[in-house]
């Protein structure tokens, strides 16, 4: 039993109470704690919409749905893990620089605790300081990227650091390992002929959704791990991956995107991953009436502690 | 001709006009009826959102867009079928035992009268009462239920009734043929690695959305039909089958869920069944900005009249 | 300086953090604590609309606007009070009685811990639990009851128990002081011309909206403060007190009512009297599409503390 | 007692039942009848939003709040006046002159049976015809008209029928006794100085609303009385007459409007009044979220029908 | 290098500027043109929800998000084409028939200009004067018709001019050469058996959504091919094609209807056919909280610009 | 008349054409202009809720509800002025530094054209190049700034531009008169008894909402114009200066504020002074679902408008 797990929505109702990510404890330690659960609310680095702020937020208030066993990868994930809403992250809004720097130095302690972080954005910007985090505790790593957008464009109006070119930036900070970095579900008009290929130049395997839809997920699947393999990975998943009609609430949507279903899918194919951390980004709860894009978004972070939490069972099961 | 039938949008414009199901006459009477529209404005028992009172209204508003020819099944529903809104049953707000006694008296007249119920929730808290008027009238039934939960939960809060407890509470009160039941469409997170394994020992057939997804639609209405057979079934369908995508207007939401095209699929394919009496809950139109998780509810109902007289279209071709 | 403080805006963004209200620390203890901020997220006793179990969600996320110093009281709370979040009170959704002793139960170390509580709703029902624990605690109290209905009513549908029956079961039950009590605001239609009458034959002072209108705020300011005195006095403020236009996420609005300004002007007016509770009750958030009802919401409640805290520096000025 | 009343709230549910107007029957009929609620669901004259065609539907909706007893007029409604719920008119969307016809003809059987019809709009064009039924019924008549337009524009891209001329039309064709009729609440911008004298010309009494703001209510509500002396009045409200913080649901709202409070209180000043026929006109659900608007329409009209029942009060009482 | 395209989203950010279809420049000439995107803003014809005169201010707004180079048809459009929002025809609203004359009058110096016209609805009412002019330049066309209604209704009411008829008009009118047009995606309820045959009578092929998922998209898009052969040939797409979850923004909505995946896919298999006028018609902005059904109109508009501009690209490289 | 007017709309329907603010001409010129409407969507200065960069199309979309005479001023607008939409400035979203210079450099074209910008905000950081381009064409300026907040902050988390630092800076960097200027409306709770003191301690005159309502308007608007005497003056409005019931859609709303009448009666009292610019600011369209804020805001510029219009009209009657 983990010494950390939500409240028991059989023993409350699950309306009621702190609106931490699953009723959790809200606790800022690393003692203990397998995963934390952390919001990054930075929504400067936006191009179009914005309001990812308040994302975070949005995600805790209906992640009280949430209940404690998976039943797809049949696992109760707190028998295996003890986790924390650890909370937000100071930033400092307006300012990207000074909040790169309070991002990843808000990040250390978790990893130097060995714990496992859940960012919760945010726009995407808030991806490059994550990476940074990582790579100072763990070298470079893999990145396993889904998203409409391929995120590797270079300055916007003269300047480096939007939520357009977290990508572009990790790999020329030598951040990631490129060569086993993947980049899933691109879509939508782009900018010129060249902006997939740029992506595909800086190293990266880049996947668009019309190649999946063709190729089918089980081989998509397959590609991931093929390229990920053993090393240790970082996942950043963009709710604008799904299409507007299973995620309305979010800043810059791709129509022709993928079901929840399919969504669902693919993240839990990703089990067996060596998997060191993860975000979820751009849900903008004001474009998000019925909270069906929190919800979502809310359910792939549950995925993501289900795959943590099944490595673990396996893992103690050997 | 049937005695009781819409107005013809092509006499009236559909927006005029007070707003019962599809425009039929509102008579609180069962002679010369076939089929009764019911609504059973009953929230008390939900566990998250509220707000399934107002579902009546919102899906007899929207359905004002149905029109009489049914063409996939290809019936006319109004030349086999006499049709009345009967209006709402009495319920008392904030009271679920003493509800359950005036949803279960408000129904007994509408079976003596042989009249086929389609009623309108309301929470799923409403389908224990309607059962016990069921099997006050046909003896036990099968019950065919679409949901994205099974609804076997035991007490919650020490308290037996509530909308996760209907079916529990109806196989231990003996309403039910279980052997010949099916629950369809469970999914997302659960509380224990046993809940869905508990609704299977009560005696349920439980298929869930990701064995539907794989295995096929065809299959599963091969298997209903194994299933249940000749006996008399009654059909309970939570709205929250679908996904939140189609259906954001509901009280527990799950990801990953059916389409509208899919769930209109497998409620035609019920056709040839001994359908005698039906459900449709759990629409709570303050998350449902656009209407279409009511109009989908509305589309649905329209296929449960359509099954019926299509049965009495076939019967009287005999 | 009080112990207990809530996160400084010139600090950290009031996006950011886990929401309590105004970002206080969650604790629950009464140890060093002068008031508790305390959710009561029930909702079952509502006749019409529901949904304010969502309530002190709403008001605690909004409650983040809110800043140290109360101008026009020139009093900075936190420098005479300490005051946490206590978190929601346990209920049972679905069951009045039930939860009644939950919330009864769940107030009462509050109060023996000498912490004056600010209850935040839920319906119009919580006030009735609220008043026996008070009653326990300190002897009978006067009310003073802002609300655009007098919610007096007797049995509905055969129950004692709604969200309609709180004041005149609180009478009935010899919890309150109905000589120094007043009942203000009450307008729009009412069942019987006795409806009013029955309030005032139950005891308590009633003024209308109309007649606040006609005889101007400072009358009605000094009328409370003749009826009530020196006694223990508790306050309970319906949001509906106000007009739809500035608080529409309520569950029965009434035209006709005041606006932010005058509702802001009559709670100051109380600053004097010995205030022993608060509650704030029926802002239901699906229908306050902006977030203003809960803001207004949560300004009167900053009024409230604002009161105890002026009074604890008149005080110990003295 | 009269013959048709309301379902009674204290004995069903509020939010229970099929919605007529405050749950009134809804019967076409004019016999034992008093006052008729009639839809008129056409919006096809609209200049700029477009919508008022649901406005019937989300009045009635929202009139189940309303209670048999108005305080402030002191008199219960049904005490004194049958009152059914009539229906919608037939009209023909996108055919102005159409529905002119059958707005006048559906009118008739009501005027016919000496009931007293309170029309719910619709946009402001379904005022014309109305006119047309009652002066073929009662001769021409004075008009009280609460609006922040005049409506006595001339052709607009050369026709003679819409939102914008209905009290232009009335007077050229002679329906209504100009010397005896009033505009009230004009405001906003104007097509051109001339605009407003325009009306003047026609021989309307008009006042703006900056002109009511500064004289006061009860100057205004004598000046109505002085205007209008004893003969038939025709009371036409339009919902902009408020302003969009109490009214957003509307087409072409004009800031700087009356207060709820205000607009309920020149109502009720038109007591004593010999008033043969109502309005209400001009509102759009979709732009009315909170439903703010519409109670509020439903409140106007339950004056409407409190002065009506005031009047045979008084009557039967001398 | 076309004379006329957008401003460059990398050079401007894209929610800045005034809001034509992806900022073009708003020019109202033919001269150096391409492609003209005109708004033709007109309701008059709807038969249950209005709103769509606003559909292409929503379109306009959010097609600012569309950059220059369509990834899976391989084009950069404005290497290919030159492009100007035209801006709005005139209509006069509440006249179907003078609108009519607008319209067509409207479009024919655009035509006159030999420039291909991408119309934005507007109900379908307006694509018969859309036709009508159409006919004139080109003499009859085929019509290649994407809707869940077939829009071949006679008269409504006794008028023969709705959103209801357009097609029906349009055979009658000979405006269009039917032996090679098509209709796609007929779903949902029908007035009766006929309704879909009777579109077949008048000449069209006629293929139902349950068709199209059973036989697939890559032989509907060969049956479109077959159909329409060589000859010029007109688009017209009523967002109602498209399920509600994905096009929730709509007069009439079908459930059961396609993923915008689908539509695209459907959309780009029109490449190599002889397109000479497109609309996109049926876009309510006030049912669209999210502007998912604006954006995905927005992005069949990119579709068929793509089409056009990939024809010149293939013809150039001849 | 002038050289540029607004499309009339008793020519072109209101709905209809490319929205500019009251569908004046786009034109980027200074040659025989007077004012120039100029749109500043730049909110990256935002402390709580962000989106005020789509507030420019928002107050455009709605401002075609406006006519070209103020009846109260008694003044045709376009009769004395010309008058055109400039489109909005360029800014770079992330980078307030960046954007603070191109907005400066925008508007100085404008003044050196001799032209009077009204600038639409965004967020009320944009308020300080705004002030320093005035500064560099006139010298230093009046300001008359009606806000709920004075704005007067020092750094926020280390940096010093931010939409609550402007009005401190501005009086820095020696851009504004001080001793003339005036600081309106301020409310709500503040971070600590010296803020509203700060601001005088700067050198404003400082009213509080409380004030103004104590005092009356009519003194207000007496104190203003003693206080700015004959000064060239720039007038700031921030929307949220008015109630939120009455501006829903703004930032950081605050409660207790004015209503839509009294803050047009308070721009009408500006009447006579020498208006050198104005800016209208913080209005947020995502929380704005009825777009009364937005048409607030319209009506607001169109009141500046017409006060320039005026002075034009009395100078030229001298």
């Amino acid at each position: 039993m983990s010494e950390y797990r939500p409240v028991d929505p059989r023993e409350s109702p699950r309306f009621a109470g702190i609106k931490t990510f699953m009723r959790l404890p809200h606790i800022k330690t690393t003692k203990g704690v397998d995963i934390a659960i952390v919001g990054v609310p930075f929504d400067t680095g936006a191009s179009y919409r914005v309001g990812a702020r308040f994302g975070p937020e949005a995600i805790r208030s209906v992640s009280a749905l949430l209940r404690h066993h998976n039943e797809v990868l049949d696992v109760s994930i707190f028998d295996h893990c003890s986790v924390v809403d650890y909370g937000d992250l100071p930033v400092n809004p307006g300012y990207i620089e000074d909040s790169y720097k309070m991002i990843e130095d808000g990040i250390q302690p978790i990893l130097d605790g060995d714990v496992i972080p859940i960012l919760l954005g945010g726009d995407h910007s808030v991806t490059l300081p994550e990476l940074r985090a990582m790579a100072k505790k763990h070298g470079t790593v893999a990145i396993i990227h889904f998203d409409s957008h391929s995120d590797t464009g270079d300055k916007r109006f003269g300047r480096k650091f939007t939520h357009g070119t977290p990508f572009r930036r990790a790999v020329e900070e030598e951040l990631i390992m490129v060569e086993n970095s993947i980049q899933v579900g691109m879509r939508g008009s782009i900018y010129s002929r060249d902006s997939l290929n740029d992506a595909r130049k800086l190293g990266f395997d880049l996947i668009t959704t019309v190649e999946v839809q063709k190729q089918g997920i089980d081989t998509l699947i397959q590609r991931i791990h093929d390229r990920v393999g053993d090393v240790k990975a970082f996942v950043s998943f963009d709710i604008d991956f799904v299409d507007p009609a299973y995620a309305p609430g979010t800043g810059t949507p791709e129509v022709g995107g993928f079901t929840s279903s399919e969504a669902l899918r693919i993240v839990r194919g990703l089990k067996g991953l060596n998997l060191i951390g993860f975000d979820l980004v751009e849900v903008l709860p004001q474009y998000d009436p019925s909270q069906i894009t929190a919800l979502l978004a809310a359910n792939i972070v549950y995925e993501f502690m289900s795959l943590i939490a099944l490595r673990k069972k396996l893992e103690s099961a050997e």
